[in-house]
């Protein structure tokens, strides 16, 4: 349970909110970069942590994140022409080029070099696993790039797509390294109306060897032991299930600063998937989704159910939103919900989005009541407030300076019960924090 | 006319406010059982008196009325699965049942008991007259359900129904007590275009016996003598038009506390209509229509007309919101105006509607000059603004403990100028009240 | 760049505002003239300066410009019944006039003479030119109409319509009189996709005899020298852009207090073409659009070609909404911007909205760059800023008193760039203002 303060502390991101400033020190997805494939393309708009931004790719495949407005009179940029390695405003023809600077004011007289003054809000820009980086910091505090397992394997390694989703960044991070709510949310049965439910009785499971028994110990535990481990980039989340013996089915989620997680499900050598939540505005986000594997491309079977709404990803339009939404209530099935799943919503990504979505445009924490499960919650939570009331007073948040302590990986474990969590993650990846390094990129 | 702070007081009906408090004091239908039919069968999300909530039957058949929200980590009940006597969230389990209490919590240590201790708002509810009522106040005030005849009555004898209306309650309900409309919106004629109306010559009369005159005396006496008698229950107001003899024609309304009207056309035998104007949110209301006869069941072609846009009922999609509504300028037909009736529009519903919705969402009373036709309306403002600022002081309104004076009649008819309104009630219902009694229910 | 108040100042104009009181000074075009074609015909809602009023014509062919909600409880007047010289309510039959005056009171008693004593908002209304224009200033304060040219020449010569704009009406009126944007905005090329462009080679010239070197003009000078002169109706605001010799190509805007501007285009003999822009809320407005020929009736294929989409007038649907607007990005081709034009926009009344629009519901003046061809835009906003705040201090507008400045005209020529830009108008018009008097009347 947070006060009102605390939860508008928590999920506010505009320029000069707390929360906003913490996540301003790091690096930002701001768009696919397939959304801005070839130079001189389209320009595009962007509503990014509250603020109306514009990107573009230039004639040399650079790209821009730039104010969306001309600043001669406010004419929208997003008219622009992409030409000739800028932007030029289609009202007085006043051309701005990715690092926002004025590169022809036609309205002015050539011998005053008032282009050479003007320069408008830019961001710098980076490209890095699929996606369109910006940092909106200060210019004096930029980071380098983190070190994403996902960016540094291959590209034939990886795939990355991105959702639209209505609500606040904050509660939909939160429901990604809940593992707990797996248990209800995600499963599948095969029952008769009317029956009771028997977990043991009607679980189906899925076909791969050994999976059957994981998706039972999900099902028949919802009480998972939840510990968090912290890391320079982050927190380690993991949830221990019973089994039939005195092991623990371990499923490991890893959260990094700011607002990056990754699922806990992955067994050494399964693909690796991760979501990132941008705040649009505070009531709506991009959610970015993507898998990789460490080990091997992914194969054409795989591109194909993730575009078409497998594992984390969902079914999504030529918008990137998706097709079961909160306007059509998820497509949600009564009969199916009384047979074959709790939610009776098609699709694990549509599932979680309904579930978060559904807690209203921003969840109002004072009503809350947390319990055991939601340890990593709850030290996600005051990771973000420590670190962003931390900056207000002047400490820089470590973990945007760690950019190397970013290559972690998530996934899961079955081991004995007397473990710790560190030891666990030891036994899982070599390193009490997952870390894998560059590992990936040497390949 | 009112003061803004005075219309304020009449209108605004949430949880604090004098109004939305003086409601809390009785019975509030919700939804109707059809809504909610069969047990187990989907829960209903419903916004009432600017509360949301979720209705649902469980699988014994009792109807819930409780919080929309799991105060576990906030997802939205609705989504719930209804199930083994209970809302299921599909967040993390949590079970609700009919009464608030939490019966399972599958994410806490079952020898804590913390399930035991955990419960969420619900309301008691019951189901009378074909309809879901909820008790909104204080547990120590609960009264009895209100002996509304249409309760009383065999289902057989009745026919209950709602209607979607985009603007405050209180204008509605304004609406259907103020007798001196029907000259103006509803009358039907038949003449030419451009032709100028002749009441003696256009009007158009219904087929009934005697109706005939009844419309007659409607159309030319637009400005009935109006009469206004207080009851335990609420007001009787009745509108005596002028005839071609000493006696007058009384349309004779009830108004019950605090949001029942009654309509005033029922001859001796004849079929009654009512209605309860339930806020959703201020600025919309769900408006209960029904009708009953209490000396014979409804005829299947009443009960189809009736579904279908027959005598108070809208017609209306399977959401309850009527065909022709504020969205589509309840397909006012401008033609029609000029050869077949004031308003062009169809049916006595949607005229009404569009009356009342026109007057904006909350109609600006500190505008209006009330006249001796509105006598009814002012003495319904007075009592309940009087009974809403009683409550403030600590005194119950006495109707919601008045179960049985409920049992009312309106209806109409025609006697000598010379009486009094009670004594027109007493010639007509046997009693200045119009009360019945139980009568109806020894059948 | 303007404060945030004095761009409050000058964008707000509801009653009360001061720029909103100064405009109330004037003769307020409010709807066109056939909206209301026929005597008794349907009346129409509309919103000027976010004034709520009811436009009707009645029995006799007057126009009614009065409150659109019924003083007795507030129904809408536009749900009436226009007939027999007034808007009966089809509420309670209360009826009004033209004027505003109660005709007929139903529910009152005749011998109190109550419906002499009502009277509702009423607005002087006359029709002129095509439109029908209303005075919301104080009564004593009326002025004559503004003696538009339009309006003074023969209705054959003339074709007047209206579109939607969804942005607040200053900064549409602002582009009207910026003679430099066309450069930009409004030209035709013809090149290849990923070519560079060079206006000397891809410029696509109109076919009439001397255009194509008028359009050269305005495409190689981005920079016009703006010359403004003020005059008792308003400003002249001239732009003049270099040739290949010694002469200047003016094309010369006129501004009309509070709200007209005229076109800069026009040679002698041609087609003058003016807007005039009217706030419906300030975040929205009405452009009425204009045409009209002081020497010659227009012809079949000019109003054809009006109707449709040409010179200033856009493609509209029944309601005059444009069918290229906001809510489908102008139907932008990306493609054309790359090879026809610098905006991909079809329709020189396109280019605008979308530019206009795009600045933003109402633009931020705040963070404007204003520079020498913006010197129209300076004097037009001082012009009324210093108005309305003159008008706060008790000093009436002038130039509403000046009915007959207003028959000026705007147009364009080519002299030598010695000349003030008084002379160029007396060469031109033969007047310094543009004034050409009721000379078009004569005929």
């Amino acid at each position: 349970m947070l006060t009102a303060e605390d939860n508008r502390l928590l999920t506010q991101s505009d320029a000069g909110t707390p929360m906003g400033e913490l996540i301003r020190r790091f690096w930002v997805p701001v768009l696919l970069s397939e959304e801005i494939p070839e130079p001189d393309g389209p320009p595009k708009k962007i509503t990014v942590l509250g603020e109306e931004l514009l990107a573009f790719r230039d004639s040399k495949g650079r790209v821009g994140i730039i104010d969306q407005y001309c600043p001669h009179r406010g004419a929208n940029l997003w008219l622009g022409r992409n030409e000739e390695c800028g932007i030029r405003c289609v009202y007085h023809g006043w051309k701005f080029d990715v690092t926002g600077q004025c590169t022809d004011m036609p309205t002015s007289y050539p011998d005053l070099n008032a282009k050479d003054k003007m320069r408008i809000k830019a961001y710098p820009a980076r490209e890095w696993g699929g996606m369109v980086w910006a940092y909106m910091g200060p210019a004096e505090a930029i980071p380098e790039l983190p070190h994403l397992e996902l960016a540094l394997v291959p590209e034939s390694h990886r795939f990355v797509s991105k959702k639209w989703q209505d609500c606040n960044w904050v509660q939909a991070l939160e429901g990604s390294i809940d593992t707990a709510h797996f248990t209800y949310t995600h499963l599948v049965f095969d029952k008769a109306e009317g029956e009771d439910l028997d977990v043991d009785k009607h679980l189906v499971m899925p076909i791969q060897r050994m999976t059957g028994n994981l998706t039972r110990w999900i099902a028949k535990d919802p009480r998972p032991v939840i510990r968090v481990e912290p890391h320079a980039a982050g927190l380690v989340v993991g949830g221990g299930r019973v089994t039939e013996t005195d092991d623990l089915y371990w499923r490991i989620a890893q959260f990094l600063m700011p607002f990056h997680s990754y699922t806990p499900s992955a067994l050494p050598g399964q693909t690796i998937f991760g979501q990132t939540f941008v705040p649009s505005i505070d009531t709506n986000c991009w959610i970015y989704c993507y898998a990789w594997n460490p080990d091997r491309p992914l194969t054409v079977e795989e591109r194909h159910s993730y575009a078409n709404g497998g594992a984390i990803f969902p079914e999504i339009d030529e918008s990137y939103v998706p097709l079961r939404n909160k306007t059509n209530n998820y497509m949600i099935d009564r009969r199916a919900q009384r047979t074959s799943s709790y939610m009776g919503i098609k699709g694990l990504s549509e599932q979680d989005a309904a579930v978060q979505d559904g807690q209203g445009p921003i969840v109002d924490r004072t009503r809350e009541h947390l319990g055991p499960t939601d340890l990593g919650i709850m030290r996600f939570r005051k990771l973000v407030m420590d670190s962003a009331r931390d900056l207000q007073a002047g400490i820089a948040p470590p973990a945007a300076a760690a950019h190397e302590a970013y290559a972690v990986r998530s996934g899961a474990c079955i081991t004995h019960s007397s473990k710790s969590l560190s030891e666990v993650m030891i036994e899982r990846f070599g390193d009490a924090s997952g870390l894998v390094g560059t590992k990936a990129a040497a390949e």
